[in-house]
């Protein structure tokens, strides 16, 4: 697919990543490399996995020039094997090296995301059960959009963007009333009718009480596999149930097995492994 | 130590991240939480390690609200145990639940960094040679800053922050001179007295050009241990010898025991584990 | 109420307004004001109904010098009468000379919008019906926040925030699909759990598609009060009903008495009439 | 005529504005529309009146897609009927639906204030005096801009556009020196010889002694019909005289006729009703 | 006098400089100066001439930490001998060794245009006429409201902001309509109230037609002092004459005595000499 | 050569010294200049000297409006002589207008600092010896990017871009330590191995103390010519020489016959001259 994310927004991420990188002139690169040489570059995927980002990795380029030209082999969402080509960038040398650490930096962030994302979403297909990876809010500070759309790449769905497009409700709001049944009542009186309401409940008897309240979704913090097979069966399809909190890729399929519907992970987020991608670039 | 930064650089990054996370008002918070509640929340650790970002984090708060206090228990660069108080925030309870995640994804992002960076700093330390690790130009879009921070509060030392202040000469650039020789001496024709040269280098032959050339800094890139235990051998303290490429915990140690000065990694930063932290909020 | 939007935000919109208005100096001010004087300012409400920006208002004159002190009388969401001090603030007669209009003119078209959804809620809440009055997305570029605040402050219930955070289909998205079931069912394949799916009908025949697929929001497109009757007794609380289009302070009586349950208004945001406040500055 | 604001400049609106609007992903659109799928959507006037912004309109589909072509019938400045069509663009269905909203708030709120400036010069104009219809600083915050720009599109002229390039006298200036003698005297020692100055008087015995100044121009604050012509003819030309407070339409016929020049109207901005326009997105 | 300019305004200029200067880190003093060394810094004039923007010199400490605290001795257009002490700044040592030169680069910039323009001011004043000095747009880019500011405490004054705020009707102008006649009539069809007039001449026939039309201010281009002195004898008061064009210091006590009102000179902010004041920092 | 830095980077400079010129429309231009209406113009300069920022200040008009077309006749670093043309562009005449002050303070500050660099560089290279002119950090706030790119321009080199990249040991840090090799010993415990540490010596004992620590580079702080022979003599090349303070055109020649290294200069960025050109419009 296309970037989803409209590019005035993800120009903006890139403008800042690139002026960390060049605050004023590359030396070694306006000092060394001729102004007319004129290369090619190549993305070379080093590992298995799911590209996402390639057309904001090569808008890089252009927001540093834009007479670059560019082919994309490999698109958002798609599969790539070590020594695939994912996309091909010919423009000025200087350009090609100035912007080859930050088109990289996002590509392989974004990619590793998507990886990690359609791995866990893999294992949760294969138990045949309708289970799906979403991530969290535990993104990385001026990431999110980005990363939101990694996920969706790699195969998973996302959870609310932020605190101002759905409720959570959480423990210090349920204290707040003494009871899931009040603090749930209370937000219906002021909550608009396009915003979900989650409760977070940790054990039966909250399940049970956020049940009886017809929320629309209902998290299970930190429950164990058994646990979690008591809520699926308790709620019998009416609520949509989360599983969430300490999710390994080693726990997944177990998860997924208990007929939940979403499994959400911070990790696919907050501790990714940057996906190995090389640019080889070559004088033309 | 307190965070070096200047606070106007970092509060520009902790506000584009809480806009990521309230662009409106926070459903849940501001429609179920009174508005005079007030409460104090820890920040508890749930892992050993280093803490990097508590002044950071704590400025999320103030930034959404200056009547906040707080007060640190484990400064920056300081260990800490799971268990750990590190810090404590009083304020307005809408405050402290706005701002939570914002601040957690920063301290733990840059603690993350930081006990990773302690990790392989104290391999090398260990080995009783003179070693040091640094980061790359491999960091997250738009936190290099705070990565490169963290990297000196986990131990370590920082490397160039971007290509405008150093020059790293690679092949493309030798390419474009023929020879190491061509492009070191076409450089100093232009370069400023206050700018470094590092050459990479990938063999005997070229570092031994290099040596000649009386460069500030040589490369080892991707070269096994065995070829970088000659280098050092053949440089003999005439160049900082830094070693890169493929650097995984497990071969820090032996890297470290060959006598080169820098090992540079890149995992420390684009594929860092969040350190576990978590804010427990209590109404007072 | 305090104004529930983080104050970094409405700072932005603040600073925007003053920049547009002082670009350099104030010429009359600075040249004949002496630079300590000191005066006390009072807002004054010329007009009755609900106020909603005093916060804001009062933040201008803090942004221009932050010595000024405030007091309030009239929070947001609290109603008014013509002659009432809404607030009073002292500070340096420049300052507030100087953060006149551009506090006012926030202050007014809040006023306006909080004063409009009052009044046509009242007219629901009359009615006995649980109706609700909601505003749109047509609001003024770059004041979606602080309109969709007023909404609240003025009895109102927020719609969605975005084009991001909730599902509208509309024809030209079921067009791609050829019915009402396509679509719905092709968007339920992507979208996230958190999210809800409204869709719009023009008459009973999609109203009934609608209600069969289940989805969280039905909008009655344009309908006669007549056609809403049918609906709602058609859908007998299955669904959401928002009624849109058109909609007139005359016809939000009989609307409401329809038993829908929202009644979006485009109106309160994108034609609203500035609420009068004068600002009596007096030199203490 | 064109847009005379520069693009750069109305640029950041349109972002601004859009970036409300998606803040990540339109998920109906996105999820729903084939990324391929081509449309032309025409812009249909749904009232009669002046039309202005339809470059600003256009461009924001540009900025979220630079291939949409697009062709103006209509441009600013130039009277529309209802059902006339005001301009077409074609592009992606997607761009184009992502656009919609943001597009016609836009316009919609620019033609409206043209529409209304128009309709109060038209009564000037036929009174056969010379009297122009001006705006004030009653402006929207952050649309000063557009809105001004909008009533030269109306046909009236621009008052001051802020505090720093014209000086009006108030009664707090005037206090500050017991007499407008003595403030405009005290203006004069420092002002610039390119800024104009205004002093707002209430009675003829004020009017007489502003006049004696020699200033630029007089604004007649709050007067009834009787006095401004009075003052018209002790005026006898020797300075401009602008009314201002409390203008209606319904007033503006006789204002016009007391012989005064302008006639400044908050209303046509703070209070402007949104030109009804649509746009008919239609798949090709 | 205390800076006239808004404090954001300013805040955003200091923060711009401050980050130029500080990207990252500041590398000799975070790693040398320990974290709660405390001194005291004291502004010392180099140089004799008028002080301007001591205030925006101060407010880059505050910046850079809140809890600096400060003393002025020489305010802003007041004198200064060389020796003289300026100013004093107590906070830690850090904070004053990384504001340092930002500081001054504001302050001796400022302070240089303030000088020069009372240098040129007191010869007009020595000749008895009344004759005043004023800038150009002939400004720094991103600098033009606080060298505008500083000629504002050199004595000077204002001429126009910009293109937006008064009309300067050049040749190419001109040329469009014929004739000035036909220029400035065609200008009057269109222009707003509050904004002036001003037309360019070069001899005495086009003065003798601007001076027919009654525009507010005629400026008087590139010609000799003879020129200048019939100029004034024909204008004989009837509108403010500005002389420009190769204005220099040695030419200016001819041209004050020609009875011209204004002297505009570019040189005053595109040319300026540093004032030379230096920091003394000392640990307490 | 063509411009170095990023466009992106220039872009937002020009678009903030744009705005600063034109905060709405422009008055004469607009209301005068036919909207069809075409032209030329050509920036002829009026002077000898070193041409820089012509890429830069071409750019101006295409950011106004991108449909202008140009030709460059005298690249940047390059000489040009009074008479000569520059560069030619084309496009709408309000275009041209609109940009033209803009254009010409950006292309006459640049090329003024590029033809002071190279007079004092051209001084230097006629004694035989291998000095090099160079920028300090006293630049101008919000210009120090393309100041340094001019200094490049003018055949000179670059210091450092700040504090961050690169460590100047001055008194209050070798206070803090007691000695130089205190100093330098406590930062090479922390300092990255790409960072260059140069020392700021007063007198022969401290110069001979800087050396015996290898520094890279060592300050001449305002030596007398004989006493920076004398420095040199005994440096005997073990450390580049940086000849600082009170450096003027008339005092080069001679500290260049010193054999110092660098000869840094604050003038030529804190009191550069403008380089006198115009811009020639004419209708087509």
């Amino acid at each position: 697919m296309k970037s989803l994310i409209p590019q005035f927004v993800t120009d903006d991420i890139i403008k800042r990543a690139l002026f960390e990188d060049i605050n004023y002139i590359d030396v070694a690169t306006d000092f060394l490399i001729p102004e007319d040489s004129f290369s090619t570059a190549k993305f070379v995927s080093k590992d298995d996995g799911i590209i996402c980002g390639i057309d904001i990795a090569l808008r890089v380029f252009e927001i540093l020039d834009n007479s670059v030209t560019s082919q994309i082999f490999i698109n958002d969402g798609e599969p790539c094997k070590k020594g695939d080509i994912i996309a091909e960038v010919s423009g000025l040398t200087r350009t090609l090296l100035k912007g080859e650490r930050t088109s990289l930096n996002l590509l392989q962030h974004m990619s590793g995301i998507a990886s990690a994302v359609q791995e866990y979403q893999d294992i949760c297909d294969k138990t045949g059960k309708n289970c799906v990876v979403a991530e969290t809010r535990k993104t990385l500070p001026g990431l999110r959009a980005i990363e939101k759309y990694a996920v969706l790449a790699g195969g998973g769905r996302n959870h609310r963007f932020n605190l101002s497009d759905a409720a959570m409700i959480k423990d210090n709001h349920i204290d707040a009333y003494g009871s899931i049944t009040g603090a749930v009542n209370a937000l219906r009186e002021k909550i608009g009718h396009m915003t979900k309401i989650e409760v977070e409940v940790r054990d039966i008897k909250e399940l049970k009480e956020a049940l009886s309240l017809n929320v629309d979704v209902i998290m299970l913090d930190n429950m164990t596999t058994a646990q979690m097979k008591e809520c699926v069966e308790i709620t019998a399809g009416n609520a949509i149930l989360e599983a969430s909190g300490n999710i390994t890729a080693e726990r997944v399929k177990e998860i997924a097995e208990t007929g939940v519907n979403i499994i959400s992970v911070g990790a696919i987020t907050h501790s990714v492994k940057a996906f190995d991608i090389s640019l080889k670039i070559q004088k033309s």
